[in-house]
């Protein structure tokens, strides 16, 4: 029996709590999971246990932690050096540590800076989101053939970071190996950047004086570009923090874009708008194709650490638990 | 029966066709309808007739519009100028002519123009839409609870809007009354905005040296947010060049919200991002809520022009082929 940590449960939290206690012990290589939650808000607490996604609450992240081999931090990316602060206290030699949160290089030089050197640290970023947060919106299914980034600190140990791989294999997700800094980058481009576009679209239409008169036009167009607008501001005011060096230079790629299409309006330039077009067409539906949970791209995009025989917590120093043990 | 001319079988072509065959005769006020249809491409009308959208095909403007008491004109709208003086020759009095065009004021102005003065011009709009593009995309309930957008010349009789009012809750949409500027205003802001910046953020991302380490961590956020990009280059174009005016305004708000947003990262402004975020998120939240397809917004949203006992073609001289009636 493995002991999970999970600090944080907002839809990512729930749904990890979700997928890791039903995925099959037999298949898994964790083996059987005992789930222990803990949040700072008691209803977030209770929604979770309503899900299934905790076996356990706890009533403080000391409590949450204890006898903990595996701890994940859930919770907005701005509260993570806190938590980190306070882990350093708490956490025996052995334990690894993992997060959630979309921006890596920040989180990864905290975790380097504040949690013991006798603990793993192996950040994580699951490719996959709803634009719905909180307990209520999570689902068991929602890491099925994502892709989830995995950024090793250098201490860790080799076989920790082959138990979060096999955790992420248990959840249904592919590990994706890479460096802080390249994911922040890449991370900017096809996920931070479209939600600030979503955002900017709902920003710019509904300040408009005819707004009342425009919104019943919108269709599902305007449904689906704007979705990302309705996720959580808190999240997404402190990822643009945490990771405002990328998306800078996406937002300046963006203008960039935005003032050329407006001089081929200006000069009615019907050869570069239908360019513009077809190439964004052309990229949009190659993407489709490669698409990391259908097969053409497989190969290239399948996980790079393919994990055998994991030697799952031989490394450790004391050994987890073994009272629970026949 | 009326006898209705589809000129353009393209994905909304096609749509219409199979919504009005499939529109119940003793519910409709319609009645009974024939469909007769015409693509200047062989390959659209065979697969318009596939998906059952025609009763007859034509080979020629000339032919598709005989004995026609109502013409559609669902192509692109840079062809529309083309058509419509083509039609100046054909159309004996009484014929009804509407389009499905996103950008209508200058529709409207070719209508007024090149269209007999003894036909009865409204145009149109249905406020739904497909990335994909032909007839296989086709769908006869995508007209169903989408609002309708129709802009009568000032010359169409009354009774004609009338009929096209009928046309539209034959399909299950629902009209909506409007002035062509104020609709090129308002779709260029809920529609062609939404479709530029999807092919934007695709545009952007995908020029990146990295983008090949990108794409496969792009999820669903990303994929609904560009999922416009798949759409037609040729239709954007037009879009752009007939509605400049209107979407360059969209596109210097949009560029002014950017610098702001860039201005707020550069100053780690995290009061500003939240409430930029804040505010877009109930603006869309409550956008959900007045969709015209839920009732809450229906009082405000509902049909302004409600047709009661619709003087079908009582206006027509010469009466709609009587040889046919028994």
């Amino acid at each position: 029996m493995i002991q999970i940590a999970i600090i944080g449960l907002g839809m990512i939290g729930t749904s990890l709590g979700m997928a890791l206690r039903s995925a099959n012990p037999k298949e898994s290589l964790l083996g059987e999971v005992e789930i222990v939650g803990f949040d700072q808000n008691n209803r977030a607490i209770k929604d979770a246990r309503g899900r299934l996604a905790i076996d356990r609450e706890a009533r403080s992240i000391a409590e949450v932690v204890r006898n903990a081999q595996i701890v994940i931090v859930a919770t907005p990316v701005q509260a993570i050096r806190d938590i980190f602060t306070q882990l350093a206290t708490l956490l025996p030699a052995g334990v690894i540590v993992t997060d959630t949160a979309s921006a890596k290089a920040q989180v990864c030089a905290w975790a380097h800076e504040l949690l013991p050197t006798t603990t793993h640290f192996v950040g994580g970023h699951p490719m996959a989101g709803k634009e719905q947060s909180g307990a209520l919106a999570a689902d068991p299914d929602l890491f099925k053939e994502a892709i989830y980034c995995l950024t090793p600190d250098p201490r860790a140990h080799k076989d920790s970071v082959d138990v979060i791989d096999a955790m992420v294999n248990a959840i249904g997700a592919k590990s994706y190996y890479i460096d802080p800094d390249e994911h922040d980058a890449y991370v900017a481009g096809v996920s931070h950047l479209p939600f600030l576009l979503s955002a900017a679209l709902v920003a710019a239409t509904s300040r408009s004086p005819a707004w009342k008169e425009m919104a019943p036009l919108a269709a599902t167009g305007f449904h689906d570009v704007s979705r990302l607008a309705s996720g959580d501001p808190t999240m997404h005011r402190d990822i643009c923090i945490t990771n405002h060096v990328a998306l800078t230079r996406w937002i300046n790629e963006t203008i960039t874009l935005l003032v050329d299409l407006r001089e081929h309006l200006a000069q009615h330039d019907s050869a570069a708008l239908e360019q513009f077009f077809q190439h964004a067409k052309e990229k949009r539906d190659e993407w489709l194709k490669i698409k990391p949970n259908q097969r053409p791209g497989e190969d290239v995009f399948s996980n790079i650490h393919t994990v055998e025989r994991p030697n799952l917590f031989g490394f450790r120093r004391p050994q987890p638990d073994r009272k629970r043990r026949p």
